[in-house]
């Protein structure tokens, strides 16, 4: 399915988010055209992140063209992700997301957007699995970028998580679209590039359907995590034996008496609690906690983790 | 880890699979060495595979001899596996696997080896996890080779699972061991050999400790699985309304009421009941007999699976 159309319906109202790429590109075009059948409500949505000050700018004067020659209202925020990714510590590529992620919420909730579309695709899908498989990861790293899903009360959709970039290339000639080539694509990490622009298209000469067999992967180890997720919060509240917004502490022999597979989930389950679900908790973090017997997880005063018997 | 020595124990009988390639002659070496001082019983069984007459034929004197050597009792045995493979219409490799390990349990049982040991390694492991992944796997199939299992009343281990490739040529050089190159490696699938000589080292070359990231994914995985087909076979009890040798019925409310996770469980333990634990039934046979509600699984006078409402 190069375009999965079913996640709209005529009462949407969709916020497309659009970096001047030919994958947003395209994501427009597609939408603009389902649009006219089905009458749903659509604008764009774009962050300058002032990586590079004259690119950034030609990039938001594109997309702010492209929304007026589809005449669609345009959505656009300034800011500086450089100074946001010193201030923060992160990459100039998480702190990128982040803003980006940041500014489209707040656009969907102030005007009422109950739509958000992105325009990932399945070499993104594929690029993201390997990368997390390469580093170690569980069920939920592995079942990659979802195609829909609910968060602050928007709904999240991917409509061309199934496309190959090669489609999208194609249907862009096809359609004689200009775009933006994607500078910042060009120097993201190196580990991330090397899979994108070399690993990516020998797997696919080893086989030509390997990005079905992904999408099938992922959907199955989707389905395993979100049950064994509701199973490990059903557990948690009787492992919990103190809970408070700095310090949650577990039951010790309750947890050892649990599967590896619920009591992985409870400890994280914990830290997420304290944290936010945005954390970037090492899976060996987890595992020494329950190899060492531990049962308390805290927060210091500068909101540093910190786990003891 | 190089070598896991917890595998093995003083009591153990235990029985080295030694093809004569660098894995199982480095594999023997190392057992020979903790038989010194954990004192269990060690034999050697080769499979003489046929598939290249005078290379086969130099393989198994080269095991015998180095059994010798080592002052071991030697198993041979002599298939003819193309014949094997013509018959059954597996693939030469395929064949190959399936004769070995029948060997290889009809030996452990006739002589009372308690434990099978195996020469694969982390290099091995990457590819079975990657070539399934690629072709969509579920939990079991990604969480790969596993390092100690029973069947049939033998404990199968595979203390190198954690080397890397390199790591056995360098203790191979380092004690001057001698080997046969394994020449059936140099023609298996195209799509193994591909992710072994040309994606393995380009993915070390991304992240040099890829290997550690998969072993903690399948690791993961592989609890996950087992947590959730324990809660499918405590399922499937209630969910068969109906079974015999050749068929066998599932209460379609029950079935639809379960969560996805434990239906495509529940579904493939009854295809397991009828056909054996070792047919490949691809994902896709599951979802569709899912999608389109059916419940009865049955086996034609040919022994043919079919499936229906």
């Amino acid at each position: 399915m190069f375009f999965n159309a079913a996640l709209f319906a005529a009462p949407n109202k969709v916020l497309a988010a659009v970096s001047g790429g030919v994958d947003s590109v395209v994501l427009l075009d597609l939408l603009c055209d389902l649009k006219k059948s089905l009458g749903f409500t659509l604008a764009v949505a774009h962050l300058n992140h002032q990586i590079r000050q004259s690119a950034a700018e030609r990039d938001a004067d594109f997309v702010e063209n492209l929304a007026a020659k589809y005449d669609l209202p345009f959505h656009l925020s300034v800011k500086n992700v450089p100074a946001l990714a010193k201030q923060s510590g992160l990459s100039l590529e998480d702190a990128g997301r982040k803003a980006r992620y940041e500014f489209f919420f707040q656009e969907a909730q102030l005007h009422q957007y109950d739509t958000l579309a992105l325009a990932h695709h399945a070499d993104d899908q594929a690029e993201t699995i390997l990368f997390r498989l390469l580093r170690g990861a569980a069920a939920k790293g592995l079942s990659g970028i979802t195609p829909e899903r609910r968060e602050q009360g928007v709904r999240l959709v991917r409509p061309l998580l199934q496309a190959a970039k090669q489609e999208i290339l194609a249907y862009a000639a096809a359609h004689a679209l200009t775009f933006q080539e994607d500078e910042t694509n060009a120097d993201t990490a190196y580990t991330r590039n090397k899979l994108r622009l070399e690993i990516l298209p020998q797997l696919k000469e080893i086989n030509p359907n390997y990005q079905e067999g992904l999408r099938r992967t992922a959907e199955i180890l989707r389905a395993d995590d979100e049950y064994l997720d509701t199973e490990a919060r059903r557990l948690y509240a009787e492992i919990v034996v103190g809970e408070n917004p700095a310090r949650i502490k577990l039951d010790a022999v309750a947890l050892q008496g649990c599967h590896r597979a619920l009591a992985r989930r409870v400890v994280r389950l914990a830290i997420e609690k304290l944290c936010g679900a945005l954390n970037d908790i090492s899976l060996s973090y987890i595992e020494n906690f329950l190899d060492n017997g531990l049962t308390t997880i805290s927060l210091d005063e500068n909101g540093k983790l910190l786990v003891s018997k």
